[in-house]
């Protein structure tokens, strides 16, 4: 390592092919989580299952530490407020399934090195908090806003430069009604965890989660597009990085499965007993409703419609699916794929793009459903009394 | 994948030098997690920083669900007990710092393939629950009892052989008072979360994870040595195959930093600025009291003594420690390690077993201090306005 700020900083890549997930790569994943998968089945997910990524540190912002907002730029009343200030505003609640834009990146050929998800980056939870749209109303933007940039307390260094986390919305998104975008100071009913931005953060209900940004602390109108990192250079889809590249917003449609039966601890392959599965998951769409839920126990050769929980009133949330499926002895690929009242859906095969965002790519399941001398119990530690069965472990 | 049990289980294997991490040990490593090491600054750890390790699934246990806790085998009244009947018991709280028996493993050369931690696989609670020995005391164990054997509601396949999750404590641990062994219902004064064993666990304070079983539905005393997996085949220091191995029991030394100044979000890399830079983290052992802790800025050739923070009246929980670093311009390893008072220390090079158990290399963190010139504030986006510095991004 050089002595250089630049150089604690590699350029991005791409992995070679048949490249294993190195060192940096696990460095995140180790810190960073998904939700596990069998936890699709809680509506709302506990705040220590629901999926996070930090950039950099989490803040330490022990309990009672005062915390500033300002609110400034193109505005005629700039503001500063404490959280008791901001408490003041209306505060409504919304239940928002929230996905990380890089969900799926492991998955794709060639691999972006960056956060190696597989499919697991999402959770759903209850946000409290003030509209944006009050306080703006209350800072009163100028007409010429463009704008709205939102400061985190994170802090680190991307490509060489050092920088706060920072991202901005369309001054007629910050503004608007729909979305309804919230500054928020609760989750679940609790305060935010350290993790999830304590103890303010911004949420954008349909939006992939890099629009949400955390430990906010200042709020900037400015009257030009704003370009900074995670806005010009990273969350763009482009096949090239000489590309300027479309920006990253909405969540595309995805809907996953509870792995059903149980697993083998290291290759996380499922076993289920003949006869009938019920299969059940979640799907969401931050673009418009989900419509239509298939899942397919022939690695997506075949489809049958799963039937979809009602409408439970909360538009930015997922929305249950359930189906029965027949399981007989041999290996099983399930698949299930969303479609938004857009039209759009999943793909079988992902396109690719170079920085690994807005994959959709359809789940698919292994599943063993072993022949019948194998999955009668003979094999199982333990059986029906909890230790008869120790010397047949190994 | 053949149709038999056994195909979903590939055999325990070691990684080729330089094989990077693959898809099996990344699809556990974004399921689970560590402790964000910036967050070694809370004294207990939040549920969702707090380390997580799950073999299988997590069950799925609704609020309200019946559970049931039988206690049998070799005993003179077997038990079979609600929750309600449970909290009838009188009731402790104890601070207990956890660490994943793999914390380490994927530092080994060559590396064992599960779970790949790297440092972080560690936490610090308060758990609220029941002595054990007074369950067991009320059961009336008989004097033959060797092993007290405790089953989880979490199902699974490890080498092909289907089993619950199940450990074993010598029954002088189980009935003993040093350490306290809980059957805990409460984490940080809340119902545990789903991936911390709701709505009961075992907490075997100063043990390594694997003995804290989670979802815990049975306990059974038996008048043998219990040989099922996760006793005799998983959870033993060996270094072949063939070795019956030395159990996995009692957490070895560590101290940890909280990595200083920020980092670059990829390599992980921290920047410091010139001058005194705090140094601070936790250090434990399962076996006795930290008596000290050392710091080195030169990747281990000298150290200096940390302060300790004074005794809280937490024997199983980790202790802080803090050191001032004068930060020079240049690039730097920094190192801490931790000596009990049985003199257990902190390897500079990790001894191996085929398990990757019960590592405790001592941590190092490379840092950079950039040269004046780098680190006075012109690469950064924002400087002390927030948005003045857009068009320096890239």
């Amino acid at each position: 390592m050089g002595h250089r700020l630049a150089d604690v900083s590699a350029p991005a890549r791409l992995a070679a092919p048949d490249e294993g997930i190195g060192r940096d790569e696990l460095a995140l994943a180790t810190r960073n989580h998904g939700l596990p998968l069998e936890t699709l089945r809680h509506e709302v997910s506990p705040p220590g299952l629901h999926y996070v990524l930090t950039h950099y540190d989490i803040p330490y912002v022990p309990p009672d530490t005062p915390w500033t907002l300002t609110v400034g730029g193109r505005v005629r009343r700039p503001l500063r407020l404490d959280l008791t200030d901001l408490r003041a505003f209306p505060q409504i609640t919304t239940r928002v399934t929230l996905e990380c834009a890089g969900n799926g990146r492991a998955l794709l050929s060639p691999r972006p090195v960056s956060q190696p998800w597989l499919v697991e980056a999402v959770g759903t939870a209850e946000w409290t908090g003030v509209p944006l749209r009050l306080l703006l109303a209350e800072a009163a933007v100028e007409a010429d806003a463009v704008d709205v940039v939102f400061t985190g307390a994170d802090h680190g260094v991307e490509r060489g430069v050092e920088q706060d986390y920072r991202r901005a919305l369309p001054v007629d998104v910050a503004t608007g009604t729909d979305p309804e975008v919230l500054l928020a100071v609760g989750m679940n009913g609790a305060p935010l965890p350290p993790q999830h931005g304590h103890p303010l953060r911004l949420i954008v209900p349909g939006w992939y989660g890099m629009a949400h940004v955390k430990w906010l602390r200042d709020i900037t109108v400015v009257d030009t597009p704003f370009t900074g990192f995670q806005q010009s250079v990273a969350y763009r889809l482009r096949q090239d990085p000489q590309d300027a590249g479309e920006a990253v917003t909405r969540i595309a449609p995805r809907a996953l499965m509870v792995p059903p039966g149980f697993p083998d601890f290291m290759s996380r392959t499922r076993v289920v007993r003949p006869g009938p599965v019920v299969l059940e998951g979640r799907a969401w769409s931050g673009r418009a409703p989900v419509t239509r839920v298939e899942v397919s126990a022939d690695g997506g050769a075949t489809w049958r419609d799963a039937d979809q929980e009602p409408d439970t009133g909360h538009p930015w949330a997922w929305r249950g699916w359930r189906h029965t499926w027949t399981a007989a002895p041999g290996a099983h690929v399930l698949a299930v794929r969303a479609t938004d009242a857009g039209g759009a859906t999943q793909p079988m095969e992902q396109p690719w793009n170079r920085g690994g965002f807005a994959n959709n790519l359809v789940q698919r399941v292994p599943v063993l459903c072993p022949e019948p001398e194998e999955g009668d119990g003979r094999d199982r530690e333990g059986g029906d009394g909890p230790v008869e069965a120790e010397s047949r472990d190994h």
